[in-house]
């Protein structure tokens, strides 16, 4: 095998032969992925850096590696002797990769990307910056196909069919809905890359990417059919057959491109440009009148969960609780016998216990287990040679989540080792009361999440605190774990929250080198109430897991917080232990029992309860 | 006079002339002013409907109206027998103006549109729309000019100069920070059209603009020279040597048309096209590169207040304050004595209270007094036959405000004529609640006034309830009482809120005819903290003036919201009692004791008291 030295010493005769000047080699797929298949892990075979985040650019004289915080000391390590020069993105010193890039070169020069691994928002922004600088961009400038030699394949695994009894809507329904929409939007078509809009679209799931079921394939959507694009070693008899009688017509994965440079001159293509890679923006760009538009019709028909979808995440939902209650008693066991626990064992109890539940078909992500100042490390993972001890003394995070036939879960609980101060119980504190500020909001129609964050946020702020990661994210059923359109952020986005849509709750608070603190539940958007100013809507928390009330200061909370926490404790409970061995019942009973009781009613709201306020346990 | 009919008459045939087929006369003036002069009155002598907002479309065998909710019963009165026909706009059955226009005319007809005396942002809307239908648009057909007999002139009162001691700021000053922006923004100059932006820039103010202490003008600033454009008659011998002195060219303010003709081809020009009409934009986009900005520099940097300015604001409050604790004093004997009082005398006796102050120069608005019923009408001003007489049984709304030299004020209070229901005090406490929770907030720098506008709704909308206007504005300083850049609304605006802007709190609740409720104080965001998360901001409450407790339901209070209302009131008190008569101060320390004490300590801020946390009384 090549060293990085020598392919970036390959790499560079080619750029020259090009007469290219500088290449980037970021982390996307050809259909802007966030978890990308082994054969598309361009830049981590060309620099060595295998974190999921980070850019490469090489010139003739300098090669550079732009990633963020996560990834400062892995970065350090895997690049030494490369060559690479580590650029520290998020530090004020630092410059972007656009202005770097500008400062290297000189007028004329040419900035050679692959357009097929590029959003086509991306490389627009891309193109229209350097196009200002007097330098030319080039979108098919792609050398690592022929030096990358033993690059991995397209993944193999076979696809297969989600019947409707999970999905709720067949294939040739959602067909129609979408071509009603393109319709609506005086286009005639629309192309789909993304991985998670195809699988949703035709009922299909694969095995193709790590924690996502979804299977690599582009699809072609008019009035007069319907094309997914597919390698044909992924398609059994019996998908092949149903996509037959769904009215699916299917074609080799590579013949898109084909495909597209054969429809008609001027036919009107809806397409979403972060959602669709460059390399096919441009040529329907050629011939077609591409009609742009921020959220795709499938990407906005996938958020909003019909009834059987939401019966299948309640469902994964009540196999989930089981398991982290299993898992939970199984942490504390093991700490109070002083036998030994790491991060890593967590991670695997996890999985463990989770393989037990009917439907499981694997984690949605990797699992955060991060002990006292890992936990302060948003997106940690893990390593052998991270991986931490737990003691009994201190507070761990854990988020993870898994794949059910059913349902895709994602839960995040802080949780105490032992003794914890006062100062992490304010903390956690102030971070349960916003998670429950917002799970008890109730909203107008045309609310975006915008909106609503600072409820999840308010108490921290008045502490001068904050956490940098949104409130609330969409997530698919048995899809991926983070969706849009939706979200729940500091950052504007103009999607509304509507009925059937399911958001994350998850505030946090991270304290650099001490500890991280998170909640989160999945929240499910419920219409409430007619009034003369229009509908009002709510969230029912889906999630069943106790919270941990050791690490609670309950003089901190409003009889209202106490009310939902136990509220929230007693459904966990009345749901959960029917599912339980006595024992495990016993100690779920003892963790949600009601505390601080406030004057006030307690009510629970279940599924067939949201006709009145409020449901938003 | 001629009738509407007659003009209308004379219109088409001047239509005809210019083959012109449908004709649009919007409410709006050359520089884009909420308020304007008679001058530009034109709809309204067209149609002779004089409401504040409405637009006429003129076609060869139609005419109609657009106007909204509050304007339905007048616009019929007004149109009666003017063959002009009503279109209710917010009515779900009502054309769009657009969609109507395109509808009655045939591909290749002419729209006809007085560029002059419309934003360029929505000129270009306009003329975007209408070419995507085959329709033509002329925007410079303005036939009223010559038929508008006995047309007022261009308002003739003298302009005046601010002296610094209320500005805080020389017009040097302003003009070399307004040239770095615009140098920022790679422009080489920049032309207003804002009456309320050259006032500010100038230091000037005059007195054409009905509550707004303006003067009819252009300016354009650029490293050469700084020109303002404005009748000669309004400037006194002091005004000009004092332009002289800061280094600025006078010329006719119709002579900017023919600048911007002369500005070199290629020079960069800043404008933001919501602040500039489309004629002058239009010249402008012939020869010169113009660069659109949203936020003109000189609106980012009035609405951030200087430290003499918020002195300013500071001693207005405290002579407004006063002058609507005398105003309570008089209703309340008024009503106790049961002697008549009508809408139109609570607006004399405001007029009479305020004008009692130093530095009184008018109101800053039309005062809004609403008794039962009228309340509930967002925009209701009184006039001699809406007049109601006010009863000891209900409640009353005011909304009013006061241009000092110092500050304007803008402050609504909701009081208790007689006895209230548990109904009305369960409402109010709701809105209260709202108006509280926004002042307490805390914020990190960057937040904009989306994220915090639920915290003035969130209480109504766990009941269903809601209302339909911003919860903040901006306001000048002896200058326009609504601008911008910032707001708090349901909708986004990207300006973020920073230390010196002044905005409203005034949340709200309209039951059709029941009442209205509303609660407003103008706040003052302040920084209050720096931490490891940056820093954070927070609301300083700068109006004073009791809040009716008699409208309280003090059991659905937080402890919290206890401690403001009592700190606030105790700053009322302190603040006020020192300029009133003993028994004024009598009835102000009733009105202001602490009720239902929590056992929280109660601070009181001050400006001098900003480095702590909260300082959001």
């Amino acid at each position: 095998m090549l060293s990085v030295k020598a392919k970036i010493q390959s790499l560079r005769k080619a750029m020259q032969t090009e007469s290219v000047q500088a290449c980037i080699i970021p982390s996307t797929d050809p259909h802007i992925s966030e978890y990308t298949p082994d054969r598309w892990k361009t830049r981590a075979w060309i620099s060595g850096f295998t974190g999921s985040a980070g850019t490469v650019v090489i010139t003739q004289d300098k090669a550079g590696l732009w990633t963020d915080s996560r990834y400062f000391l892995q970065a350090e390590v895997q690049l030494n002797d490369t060559g690479i020069d580590l650029y520290k993105t998020g530090l004020p010193e630092t410059p972007s990769i656009f202005d770097w890039i500008a400062s290297e070169l000189k007028a004329g020069d040419c900035i050679g990307i692959e357009g097929d691994v590029y959003a086509a928002s991306e490389a627009k922004t891309l193109i229209d910056f350097f196009s200002g600088k007097n330098l030319k961009v080039r979108s098919d400038f792609a050398p690592c196909d022929a030096l990358w030699e033993g690059r991995p394949p397209i993944p193999a695994h076979p696809a297969f069919v989600l019947p409707e009894n999970f999905t709720g809507k067949s294939c040739r329904k959602k067909i129609e809905e979408v071509m009603a929409a393109v319709k609506k939007n005086q286009a005639d078509m629309t192309i789909l890359a993304a991985l998670d809009a195809i699988a949703w679209l035709f009922n299909i799931r694969g095995n193709d990417v790590k924690y996502n079921p979804v299977c690599v394939s582009y699809a072609a959507v008019s009035e007069n059919e319907t094309v997914l694009f597919i390698p044909p070693e992924k398609l059994t008899q019996k998908v092949s057959d149903y996509l037959q009688q769904e009215g699916v017509s299917v074609a080799g994965y590579d013949t898109i491109t084909e495909y597209i440079r054969k429809i008609p001159v001027g036919t009107g293509v809806l397409i979403a440009p972060a959602k669709i890679n460059y390399g096919l923006y441009s040529i329907l760009a050629e011939n077609c009148k591409v009609k742009e538009i921020d959220v795709h019709p499938v990407d906005a028909l996938k958020g909003v969960k019909n009834e059987t979808e939401i019966a299948g995440v309640r469902n994964a939902m009540l196999k989930d609780g089981v398991a982290l209650v299993k898992f939970l008693i199984d942490l504390e066991k093991t700490l109070t016998n002083n036998e030994a626990l790491t991060e890593l064992d967590v991670e695997e109890k996890l999985r463990a216990y989770r393989s037990e539940q009917t439907g499981y078909f694997g984690e949605s992500f990797g699992t955060i287990a991060g002990y006292g100042p890992h936990g302060a490390i948003v997106h940690y993972e893990a390593t052998a040679e991270s991986n931490a001890t737990i003691r009994p003394d201190g507070i761990l995070l854990i988020d993870s989540g898994a794949q059910y036939l059913d349902g895709t879960t994602d839960i995040t609980r802080t949780v105490a080792t032992g003794n914890v101060s006062e100062a992490v119980k304010r903390n956690f504190t102030n971070v349960l009361k916003g998670h429950i500020q917002l799970a008890l909001s109730v909203f107008p129609a045309g609310t975006v999440g915008m909106q609503l964050d600072v409820l999840a946020r308010r108490e921290l702020w008045k502490s001068g605190q904050n956490f940098l990661h949104g409130v609330g994210h969409g997530i698919g059923c048995f899809l991926n774990v983070h969706e849009g359109p939706q979200s729940i952020r500091m950052n504007y986005n103009p999607t509304a929250l509507e009925p059937g849509m399911l958001t994350s709750n998850e505030p946090g608070l991270y304290l650099a080198g001490e500890y991280g603190i998170r909640i989160e539940n999945l929240l499910l958007t419920v219409k409430v109430k007619t009034t003369d100013f229009g509908d009002f809507y709510a969230f029912e928390t889906l999630t069943l897991c106790p919270i941990d009330v050791r690490l609670i200061d309950f003089s901190l909370l409003s009889p209202e917080e106490i009310d939902w926490l136990n509220a929230y404790h007693q459904k966990v409970d009345q749901l959960l232990s029917p599912m339980l061995s006595t024992e495990e019942a016993a100690w779920l009973k003892e963790r949600t029992k009601g505390i601080g009781a406030s004057d006030k009613t307690v009510r629970i709201a279940t599924e067939t309860d949201s006709s009145e306020l409020p449901v938003s346990i």
